[in-house]
């Protein structure tokens, strides 16, 4: 893409309303708009972000053997009636009435209509177990939307739902997607601890809130120190394996949110305790068969009798994500994107546009790295150095390529890396090697 | 995917309230299901075209130099009282009022939204021109929704926006999307005629529909037999040339919606005219200042004058084509999908699950055609031959392989095309070379 024409109005003051770095940076570099308090336009940088975590998102999901549908955002009120939860859902629950005066609402998550599918259209014990997903806008009418895209109004989620014949099934399932949220997370290039959450009357220990770590996160969090060694990803998994164990490694060391430290836990850590900022940025809960019973989602089992479905859900916020990442790297110069979720890999910078080896030298690059298949936006502005390198620093892509006259002239252009800030000289053939590599 | 643990609910019935062919074949083949009036969850196969459908979308309209951006679902009422249009648009538009009781509405269109955006955030006529599109989802409040997803209340719809200086620019990013279009629905095995629309008190001739043709089309529809056998893709096409003569041979020849009709161009025709029904996928609409004047949308022009921006809307019902394009293209069994939107391009049969050398040799070919990158169904089942092959015809995937224990003793498997109804005995080795062709 060609930034003289690419649709990216960054912009040089700090807007005075974003009060958390994540919100000034998408601001400044032309990522988001707000169209009203806590919902948001995505302007082409941003959207690519976007839709690259929503990417690495579903192929976890996918591989975890979860499968993807799509769930609408209007809701009929009936089916929260059959819950129980659409008159305990407060003010949050975006509320409509249609032409007709029938009760709608803006889903603000998917329990109750994922239940009713299930129910109307799995009949047998064979059906299960299932996991289903789907990547959808969300409305929860926060009272006071802020943060940006952080803490917003209309959001986007992915929300997962495991139907099941037991606890042990259950378990299993649960166990999946704990699996896949540590790779998820992983390959954005974050470091996400599994830390218990509560489960309420549903009880048990199935419930888990995933925190990434960023220094300027929303809350305090301790955990043990091993969690910041530990390797995420690890080898492929195979999830048709035994994943207790796997799971068991990480819910046995310590970790906990603010309102649930433990002094002892963290007097016996010792040297080993780390307390560090967080931000959550997804939540798995086993909740057992309180959709299935009160709206009578049952399967016939193998004796022909009637047994309730143990469920579980799943969310993990990819909207939030995307500031969630900036807020785990950044510097004051503006973004770092890991290269997974990076809009473009490579930023391609000529010093002086209108300059006719420059121009030429940029063209060739530009072309070569687009035959590569490598992502790549071109500042081929006119316009003084230290807007261009200024907006690089700001949007954040991996790499920048830099090409002047005086560099040209020995056959050399630049090469600067975002994260280390660690620059090369080196010709535009070996510097296209290292790109395409 | 293996279906016996894909959740694809089909249905031997014909449900009661499905008026039309492809809203049959959509409920049967489990591809939709309904949340309330005029809203449906996409199930996992329905999912997988609409996804399809909309990447085909997304790819035509960048390679046409329009860059994506998604605009949130939810607006802020003021915009259309800028525009004059809230109080103009009636009942089909769901208002909603939050907390605070702020008037808001779910988007029905994005004209006013993406003029806020770009008058906020563009200055000068060195940001033109610029084509902007988003892919999400609109709501209109049909008083009577029916026809399943093709006449929906929550529907996916691809809307551009293009953004010049002036008339010729205008006509140029209208040329733009006119080839686009062509090009799009081309992809998807469809043969879309452009017909002139109404351009009501803007004038000028730049308004068209898009209408695929469909024997159960909604409307009836004229037009000279030359279109049916015009190459509707051809070759690459650059879209920096002047596209105006490749537009000029659609627009000369004759075409008319039923309310448009001309009987003396239609006399004139004689044996060249074709009566025939179709559905409208599209339409393309060239407004001019009509939304930035009424906005204050202005950039400053070279001479430092404002200047009101030059606006066109062009809109695609992702949704409503994947009705559409069952409607174009079925038999009484069920639906015949083009390659290149199919949910999958190969339903494995394996006639005697549990006999060991029909399992072994599916297990083989599926495992053969995943490496392959080959998408396939694979029918895992137990069950008899009679629903597997209704079930695979009902959900109309290109391709069936089906492998039986007499066929395997001599070597052979069949390989059915779903379009053409034509069956092929040959070796495994041989359908995988077809197949992967």
């Amino acid at each position: 893409m060609r930034l003289s024409s690419f649709f990216m109005p960054t912009m040089k003051e700090t807007p005075a309303e974003a009060q958390i770095v994540s919100h000034r940076f998408m601001l400044r570099a032309g990522m988001v708009r707000q169209s009203s308090a806590g919902i948001y336009s995505w302007l082409p940088l941003g959207f690519r972000v976007l839709k690259k975590i929503e990417q690495i998102v579903r192929e976890e999901q996918d591989a975890a053997g979860c499968q993807e549908l799509l769930m609408p955002t209007i809701q009929p009120a009936e089916i929260w009636r059959e819950s129980g939860r659409y008159d305990d859902y407060g003010q949050e629950m975006l509320r409509i009435s249609d032409r007709h005066d029938r009760d709608m609402l803006y889903g603000p998550t998917n329990e109750e209509q994922i239940t009713q599918i299930f129910r109307d259209n799995a009949k047998s014990y064979r059906d299960l177990p299932k996991l289903l997903y789907h990547i959808q806008w969300k409305f929860r009418d926060e009272i006071r939307p802020r943060f940006g895209v952080m803490r917003g109004r209309e959001f986007l989620m992915k929300d997962s739902y495991s139907f099941d014949l037991d606890y042990a099934a259950a378990r299993r399932s649960y166990n999946k997607m704990f699996v896949a949220y540590l790779r998820t997370f992983s390959r954005m290039g974050l470091k996400a601890i599994p830390m218990q959450a509560d489960t309420g009357p549903i009880g048990g220990d199935l419930s888990h809130e995933f925190i990434i770590l960023a220094e300027t996160g929303e809350s305090e969090i301790a955990c043990d120190k091993a969690f910041l060694d530990m390797d995420w990803l690890g080898e492929e998994t195979d999830y048709e394996s035994d994943l207790q164990p796997t799971v068991d490694s990480f819910t046995a060391k310590y970790a906990a949110t603010d309102e649930k430290r433990d002094a002892d836990q963290e007097k016996a850590l010792g040297d080993r305790l780390a307390v560090a900022r967080g931000i959550e940025v997804g939540h798995i809960f086993y909740f057992g068969t309180k959709y299935s019973k009160a709206m009578n989602a049952v399967v016939t089992g193998p004796e022909g009798e009637e047994i309730p479905l143990e469920m579980g859900s799943y969310g993990i916020g990819v909207s939030r994500l995307v500031a969630g990442i900036i807020e785990a790297s950044h510097d004051e110069n503006g973004i770092i994107w890991p290269e997974s979720v990076a809009p473009f890999k490579v930023g391609l910078i000529n010093l002086k546009s209108g300059d006719e080896a420059c121009d030429k030298a940029c063209d060739g690059l530009y072309g070569d790295l687009l035959k590569a298949g490598v992502e790549v936006l071109y500042d081929d502005r006119s316009g003084r150095a230290g807007v261009k390198f200024a907006d690089m620093d700001l949007i954040g892509l991996p790499w920048q390529l830099v090409v002047g006259p005086r560099g040209l002239k020995d056959g050399i252009v630049e090469l600067k890396n975002r994260a280390t800030g660690e620059r090369q000289e080196l010709s535009p053939e070996a510097a296209m090697a290292k790109l395409t590599a």
